[in-house]
């Protein structure tokens, strides 16, 4: 097992990143980026925590057009702010209703909205506001004159392309995913209730070295599973189920997201094939993915592969996507997405298939676009169904 | 160990939850609510899965004034929200940023419109907007007549008091929680790295029973930790140490949300003290909270406690909240917050003091509000500051 890389990232990167957004800023005419989203926080400051999960004080990071970042947090985060880049942090004794940061985003606004500067927010597709809606509505109507612009291009194109330093971060969190993947022929058996085997996996991947396993879903089934975003249930594997996992494991504050398939003691003709197709589509997609291709390119390689097995009519929806401090992040790949393929970008390759009788099947690997094509994150699944024969200990 | 609860609900409590909301709804003269947060789509629907992580996909119900919710989701999730209580479900195939979900709310909220009627959303204290902040513009403005109204009021009143079946969920992750910081003293000892003792915890937490780990944050330090929403470090415990963990363990998506502090090999004279201060504000709290008792009232009592030993002058922010599907939720022990104690609400009692120079203690127990007062749902921690003197395997 390889000495994990270091936590956190140096002075140098959130410099970079926040010069970066900045050039961008310039050429669409903001004066900064107001921004209250965990990983837009953790992105341009560093700012690490679990705390997140409370959804009951906003968190606040205002990155001006010159110069670092400015915090705007509840005092209780201010220990941990300190820690990192951000020098210019400002605190209320948050939770307090009447005020969440209003009046101090008030206050660090209200010049540029004298001057009739525009701000970008975040406002574009899979981007969430954080803080409650009629805290946002009564800060844009306390500052008359000052313009709001939807910088949601600007933080996806500098998320996609991932740094040296986020790729050995995200390889290490795959190789902790293979490696618990690995022993799925350990963890479950013929019996044992799914919702057991979850919890084994999800011990076996902290065992691993996981920091977290924020996300596990999976499917199981006779002959194949019917759903994949699931929590698991109480019944039995038996022979001949088709069983997934997907994880979303972490290793600070990164994810990998792919997941395996196999059978318990034998495997039927249909789940065989279309493991195949899946395999098959995957290899495709893996040979297609370099600079200068296009997500739906990359989408339709690998609907070439299943169309040429799956009959169903159905929307496919999308085969892949980013990765990095979200479990999905830009780009899609689908029909939708022209984002142009970039060295560094980091996604996942998921194409899926229905068959027989309302089953579905979806496979998923994770990669690194490199000058030369893609490089593999996760360990490659075997082309065939793997079958567990075990019948438990 | 208890027999783990039956997982879900039946239908009675889903019809019991949308007629009680229908009631609060005639009062405010709303034809419905509109939700897009994970909580209350689970709340009205039962519709629970991890998917949530992936921010691409909005999800929205829309609880009508009478009849059952209307689910509005993603392809994917339909087999999963036909197996629940929700018959009308309507569907697109996401990911769809041309129109993610939009034109079917339009369809469904446009006779509203023409009636010029009121539809309640979340926008206020704790509450997030689940979806795009540019497709609720979008969704806003092309329902002109419609009338969006703030109905934070109405779901607070609703989750902030729990049914049986709820609290059975909770009071069983709390016991998972109790029984896995009970093993602390095999878990941690001088040397460990406190990176490796939150895996350990972790691990324990899900062989105990939990289902996900969520939330574990923790601090550690000579004479005291100064900080309590941090990662853990790569540092070693020593003799001396004062550690802090404070877990949201899950079980079926219920959360259990209280912390336990320990000293390695010897406990300093201060942090005993504050201990002793802590555990007696948290006892003030439980012999207080009863039906009747204002938040703040509570907040009072034990802010009294820790009056008479902390010299700090900072705010000491909120001692405590609700506690349910949410790490936190409404309503907040502090003194903003006037909400009335009722029967069967479950709440956090949080006392936290600075002390020392820059050392702080927080301490945390979970409570259901009874007829006749607070029952503890954690195992109550010892009034001394356990000393784990252990040096280690």
């Amino acid at each position: 097992m390889a000495d994990p890389p270091v936590r956190g990232f140096g002075e140098a990167e959130y410099a970079a990143r926040t010069e970066r957004a900045q050039r961008l800023m310039a050429r669409r005419g903001l004066a900064g980026l107001l921004l209250s989203s965990e990983a837009e926080l953790r992105y341009f400051s560093g700012f690490q925590t679990p705390f997140w999960q409370s959804p009951t004080r906003p968190w606040f990071l205002f990155v001006p057009d010159r110069g670092k970042p400015v915090a705007i947090i509840p005092d209780i985060g201010v220990p941990l702010m300190r820690a990192g880049w951000v020098d210019d942090i400002r605190s209320w004794p948050a939770p307090r209703p009447s005020d969440d940061g209003l009046g101090l985003l008030h206050d660090l606004l209200l010049p540029l909205a004298r001057r009739k500067a525009r701000v970008g927010i975040l406002k574009g597709h899979e981007t969430r506001l954080g803080m409650p809606l009629a805290d946002h509505e009564k800060l844009v109507a306390g500052l008359a004159g000052l313009r709001f612009a939807d910088a949601t291009g600007i933080v996806r194109a500098l998320r996609m392309v991932k740094s040296s330093a986020e790729i050995e971060k995200l390889a290490h969190v795959c190789a902790i995913g293979s490696r618990a993947f690995a022993r799925l022929p350990e963890l479950a058996h013929e019996g044992l209730p799914q919702e057991a085997l979850f919890r084994a996996f999800r011990r076996e991947l902290l065992a691993q070295g996981a920091d977290e396993v924020p996300y596990l879903v999976g499917g199981a089934g006779e002959g194949g599973y019917r759903d994949v975003i699931s929590p698991p249930g109480a019944w039995p594997l038996r022979p001949g189920d088709v069983v997934m996992l997907d994880t979303g494991a972490t290793w600070d504050g990164y994810y990998c997201d792919f997941d395996r398939n196999f059978a318990i003691a034998r495997a039927d003709d249909a789940s065989r094939r279309a493991h195949d197709v899946l395999w098959r589509a995957t290899e495709a997609g893996i040979a297609a993915a370099r600079p200068g291709v296009t997500c739906r390119d990359l989408f339709d390689v690998m609907r070439r592969v299943i169309g040429q097995a799956d009959t169903a009519t159905g929307d496919v929806g999308r085969m892949g996507h980013g990765l990095g401090m979200q479990l999905t992040e830009w780009p899609s790949l689908a029909g939708f997405d022209e984002t142009v393929l970039e060295e560094n970008m980091v996604l996942t390759l998921e194409p899926s298939m229905a068959y027989g009788q309302g089953r579905m099947m979806v496979h998923e690997e994770n990669i690194v676009v490199r000058a030369n094509g893609a490089q593999l994150l996760s360990d490659r699944t075997p082309p065939d169904l793997p079958v567990i024969a075990g019948s438990g200990p």
